[in-house]
């Protein structure tokens, strides 16, 4: 059940254009603000601009809210954009389902979507993991795979169209079409962007050499809401997760603007209300692929002391197309005069986990470097995406589903103790029956 | 021979403005090229636009040519700048004197530059190399003692201005007083930018977040003549030097514009045309002081291959205040799953020299990690600058003056080969007399 490693044609029916005159498309929400009461919505309209609205309630048909939005368009090389609309719709209630419709003339189309609960150490809630999808038929199987998961919200590790493998206007259109392709999961649940390197869309022959320009002008972030001054670098808190979202290629060594930023973000974390500390990049720091082999020694040098410090409980990576784990591992007493050279194991490091392989045109990368290093728990070459079943502030169940086995098959899985309520001295802070009573309930479900 | 490390106060007579309403003021001139056959001459005029050309000639008074400049003003928190001029003089000969004019009203300015020799493998050329200046009386005396030094034009490695130090508008005032402070030097040979971490200027609590905003406003660079796609990162060819100037606080791992760029730049480097490979960057890659320790190994690990192979014959960097020069060392064996940790000799490998001790207000780094790492050659916490004297294709000597010793003595100095030439196979290739004239021309001046 692997496909060849190519696009899907255009005239597909998964990238189909909805009926109707200057139908909203490439409809996409995520989190609109720091603590999930907020929604942005994002649509491209491609004959003229339309309205910006959104019509909203918790009703389905029954729209008494509206919010208002604005739109813009651009051009890249000589492809002229649809106008892109985005709405922040907020002031929402937590666990709430709502309905929404977006009017363009006479072809309105209608979606929901769940808000996340209040931000509460013992929220449950289940992340998706998906990392450098492009749009071939495996990524198609990796989607359907994803939307069988069950999960509430996607933690996306950078990389989507792979429309930068394209040249002139045909980079354009490749982004309106994974646009359409991702819409059956984007428009009702929230896709939390992080941007990869095929996001850069650095193109000199084409005059095109402003990083990032396709990538940010479609896909929003609530960067303001975490004190960021870049949508590419951001944070928010969702059920009893704090979600720290980092850029690879933007600055970040000490004194750039990302890294004043993640010192002070780090501070702000708390473990008391969020138990689960996330951080999203692209590059993966510990990576035994031969396939980008130690492109994230940047970052680890600029930024691992502090994942140890503030016990990270997992770093979620892409731009590998393959899958690995980590055990809990560190190298943080590597000293270019002195010191060790391996990583070795450390209680307080987060778990790496690379998940690149959701199906793009690159292929898979087979190859790993020989002997699996120490650091390397588990990594196959298959196509996938993961998730993340918290269930509580000290237990989540963590799997990787192989999309090669045709149903929700849980190959890598292993239950990750939350680095901060799994010390044993809180543990002896929780009475003992809280944990009976906590653990029995999720073993019931 | 030292002094506190405090700004100069602002009426003092370094700062002074010139005479005259409107005077053209803070001028400065950089290479406008990638040869060397033009300048761009930057100047402030305070009050109102005025004109932004330059009149020149190649005999004094008689200025028989005119370029047209551009202008613009910004503000900076509430700071509102004067008005920058920029105008790029080109088309000019080598190794020729040129007298320039600005006008302003009543108050009309003059000076004069000398450009540089054609681009030649022996042309000798005589670099000054300064960095982290600011506006002290330490780093008056490295600017005066660099003035006595006879060297032709400025290598700067970042950290102009220190203005950072300040708040508010005494920001945009500590930017304007640092360009009347270096004019005296910087009107009259170029001086090659490279900007630092107090060039970012990132002060969120002043609502201002994008990053080198004062400093790209005022200091240019000919970067699209390098096919670059931004003023922080360029190179020029100078005699007989091909000089790369790369960016800390940009993104540069893998897949980034300024990653592109640097390995496209490589391949230019014609080292028959251009024997001697100097690179600049702010943060150092080696380096055995405690201040910045280990900073430069996010840039070592993106680039410190591609200097080895293409054999760089030195990198300057500042950043840490205080002189430091290494061996030809390199760690490119390094692997995180297994190799080598240690920095070993390597005659591929450029010298690495920090020259850091401009003299700012942060004062000296005077505490370096013990011992003596293998790698480091010399280092010491003194104030100064370095001059690189540019014999001919093989040969250069290098200098570092000590401020403290209130006269140009070399305190660290040697003869650097030329990392092309030197090898004994083209050394044979040169017939054996040709050395023997320009070594003994050499000797005799």
């Amino acid at each position: 059940s692997e496909w060849p490693a190519v696009d899907i044609p255009l005239d597909h029916h998964v990238f189909k254009v909805p009926k109707g005159y200057n139908a909203p498309q490439q409809v996409h929400i995520t989190q609109g603000d720091y603590d999930g009461k907020a929604v942005i919505i994002s649509w491209v309209t491609p004959d003229e601009p339309g309205s910006s609205q959104v019509h909203y309630g918790a009703v389905q048909g029954k729209y008494e809210f509206v919010a208002q939005g604005t739109y813009h368009n651009y051009t890249f090389y000589k492809y002229k954009s649809g106008f892109i609309h985005h709405c922040l719709v907020s002031d929402l209630e937590h666990d709430t389902k709502y309905y929404y419709k977006i009017e363009s003339g006479e072809s309105s189309r209608e979606f929901w979507f769940v808000t996340p609960p209040h931000v509460h150490p013992d929220a449950s809630y289940k992340f998706g993991i998906i990392g450098d999808m492009g749009q071939t038929f495996n990524s198609l199987s990796t989607l359907e795979h994803y939307m069988e998961s069950g999960a509430q919200a996607v933690l996306f590790l950078g990389d989507l169209s792979y429309a930068d493998r394209y040249q002139y206007n045909d980079v354009g259109v490749r982004w309106d079409s994974w646009g359409r392709f991702v819409e059956r999961s984007t428009a009702y649940q929230p896709w939390l962007w992080s941007a990869g390197n095929h996001e850069v869309d650095y193109m000199p022959y084409m005059g095109e050499v402003t990083p990032f320009r396709n990538y940010l002008q479609r896909y929003t972030t609530p960067y303001l809401a975490s004190k960021s001054s870049s949508p590419l670098w951001y944070a928010v808190r969702r059920a009893s997760a704090h979600i720290i979202v980092l850029s690879s290629y933007s600055p970040f060594v000490k004194y750039t603007p990302q890294w004043h930023w993640l010192s002070e973000e780090l501070t702000r974390v708390d473990r008391e209300k969020t138990p689960w500390l996330i951080v999203l990049m692209h590059v993966p720091i510990y990576n035994s692929n031969e396939a980008h082999f130690m492109e994230g020694e940047s970052m680890r040098a600029a930024f691992e002391e502090w994942f140890v410090q503030h016990k990270v409980d997992v770093i979620f990576a892409g731009h590998v197309h393959a899958y690995e784990r980590s055990y809990r591992i560190s190298n943080v007493r590597y000293n270019v005069s002195s010191g060790d050279r391996y990583p070795v194991p450390d209680k307080s490091a987060p778990v790496y986990i690379t998940v690149g392989d959701g199906g793009n045109q690159e292929g898979l990368a087979g190859r790993f470097t020989e002997p699996q290093p120490d650091y390397s728990a588990f990594r196959e070459a298959s196509y996938g995406h993961s998730t993340l079943d918290i269930k509580n502030r000290t237990h989540a169940i963590y799997h990787w589903n192989r999309n090669d086995d045709g149903k929700k098959v849980a190959t890598d899985e292993f239950v990750l103790h939350n680095q901060y309520w799994g010390k044993n001295i809180r543990r002896r802070k929780l009475k003992k029956h809280y944990i009976r009573s906590v653990v029995g309930g999720w073993i019931a479900t």
